[in-house]
């Protein structure tokens, strides 16, 4: 578990909790004796007019040298004009491909005890375009745009994700009976790709139905790969299915290695700064980091220690049913690891 | 439960297992003397040039003349250029308003057992709008359509609902975030109407936390009303924590008392004509067809005596885990209306 040189990897602590839990993630880094160095980064409080949005151009610049980062919960400014900080970073730096798995914790009962899947979202365009206008007053359209390119980019991940991590089948959600043209092409780019893997299964399920048998059944989805907004929805009603985002991790995946992981849940301003808060989607989105960077027996090692720790549930967090401090659920996680 | 006056309806056996539990539907009417004459109504095999699609004009014309009617599943042909069955209904006699009452089956086991909450959908425009186009080779673009006009008219319909129905709260769903005209127009109406209704709470909750929320905690719910698109997915969603469509009526509302109240399910083509389908769907749409039309004793008789035969579970369907016939679920609902 020793390595001669480091990595430097971009930190965004975020706000609210998100210095807290990444405190978390750099105490159990160091014990894992993870060869990381982080880039410590902070959003804006202002807009940059470089970028036209709280992200400066430093913070994209810093992604951008060390193609690998991390993410803490950000909090939008709420009022017009204001792009969403998550949104900013994954179409500043194209991070194409948004990857969630959703398996089930050993431990914290949910209604679901067999999830295991994964989502992978388009992270780009549909119905994110931010293209929208009043065409008369009272009426509005907005537009979903869906590109041959984004869509053949982001199966390609799918399809190559299951099968370097053994993974049976892909399934895409669609909407295609609707807007047969868009969800049409989103499915037709799906199938090419799939002809080039075809130790993979591959399968298509309308969406509605697709959130009709996740409830029902999740155990018999595997990787599911779909357009942006059906990716945010079924992404999160996944997460419920096992207990919600404060535990599940996720990965933007851009060209070249790019990849910016992050925890999805919110900044919780009620109980920042208190050490309450779960750190546990923030260090399993620091896993999949070290994952992506090729340091499996790190990943393997911090993931196993988080989850046998919440499988004890001696020292766990509120949210988990627990009674323990950030800092002490920490400390459980370093004594699992030894 | 006597009536002098008998109403004519138009009824749609469809198609599949459709006349079986039309069948069934009508066999229990009777029993029940629900005063209601039938106009039995075929979809065409070939497309109406006056219509354009399979529908007729005569279709059209027995639920505008009669007001009212049910709707078994239909099989849209598949192929190019051939719009929904269900969508042509729906636009052609302006159903504005899609409602799906959703409550846990006492005796059909599921993860949950505390539902009770009703989706309210527009059923006319957002992402159904047909509006698609390929803009370069490669990139599709669909048009959402959001419209004062339909906003205001469905949110009109939830509010009404919730006071006529002694519900608490209406919760508009949207993703006011990334579509922040369209969906910000859908949820401005729904607090204009809010303003006339103080005695209902309102609430908005962002589509993809909703469908996290609605897994974790259904319970939370009670009257939700929404987009198009969004209301298709969280009707199915909802459906599928208390077993499915097979379970869930529906009723497409529009002006002046026009409604047509559908099962939602599909047409099953592997058991059709078998005596196997479970007219449940059907039955609970007919019976919001019977409480429509100002007939609520009828309509609470067949109700009870089908959720009675459901909870004592002795004479039950395949699907829901019995071995009996419709023919003998159908009776097994008359014995029990007595
Ligand atoms: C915060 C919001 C803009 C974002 C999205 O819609 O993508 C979030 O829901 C997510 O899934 O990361
Ligand atoms: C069959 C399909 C066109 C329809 C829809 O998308 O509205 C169905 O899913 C429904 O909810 O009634």
């Amino acid at each position: 578990l020793y390595s001669s040189e480091t990595i430097t990897c971009t930190l965004f602590p975020g706000d609210g909790i998100g210095p807290e839990i990444a405190d978390a993630v750099k105490t159990i880094f160091e014990a894992a004796k993870a060869p990381i160095d982080w880039d410590e980064q902070y959003i804006g409080k202002v807009a940059d007019p470089r970028t036209n949005s709280m992200v400066t151009r430093e913070n994209l610049d810093s992604v951008l040298k060390h193609r690998v980062g991390l993410k803490g919960p950000m909090a939008t400014p709420i009022g017009k004009g204001h792009r969403s900080l998550n949104l900013t970073l994954r179409k500043e730096l194209q991070l194409y491909a948004n990857v969630r798995p959703c398996f089930s914790i050993p431990g914290y009962k949910t209604r679901y005890d067999d999830v295991n899947l994964i989502t992978i979202r388009e992270n780009t365009e549909g119905e994110y375009s931010g293209l929208e206008h009043e065409v008369v007053p009272g009426v509005v359209e907005s537009l979903k745009v869906i590109t041959r390119n984004a869509s053949t980019r982001v199966a390609e991940y799918a399809f190559k994700y299951a099968r370097d991590n053994g993974r049976k089948r892909v399934n895409s959600i669609h909407k295609a009976n609707i807007m047969k043209m868009a969800d049409g092409l989103f499915i037709k780019c799906c199938r090419e790709v799939h002809e080039k893997y075809p130790e993979i299964e591959y399968s298509e399920t309308i969406v509605d139905n697709a959130c009709m048998q996740l409830v029902k059944n999740p155990a018999q989805f595997d990787v599911l790969v779909m357009p942006n907004l059906y990716g945010d929805i079924i992404s999160d009603l996944c997460a419920g299915l096992i207990g919600g985002l404060g535990l599940t991790p996720s990965a933007n995946i851009g060209a070249n290695g790019l990849a910016l992981m992050e925890a999805v849940h919110g900044t919780a301003p009620d109980i920042a700064g208190q050490d309450k808060a779960n750190p546990t989607a923030l260090l399993l989105s620091s896993v999949m980091m070290l994952r992506h960077l090729g340091l499996p027996e790190h990943a393997d090692r911090i993931q196993n220690a988080v989850l046998d720790t919440i499988a004890e549930g001696k020292v766990i967090t509120g949210d988990l049913g627990g009674k323990s401090k950030c800092s002490e659920f920490t400390n459980a996680i370093i004594d699992h690891m030894q």
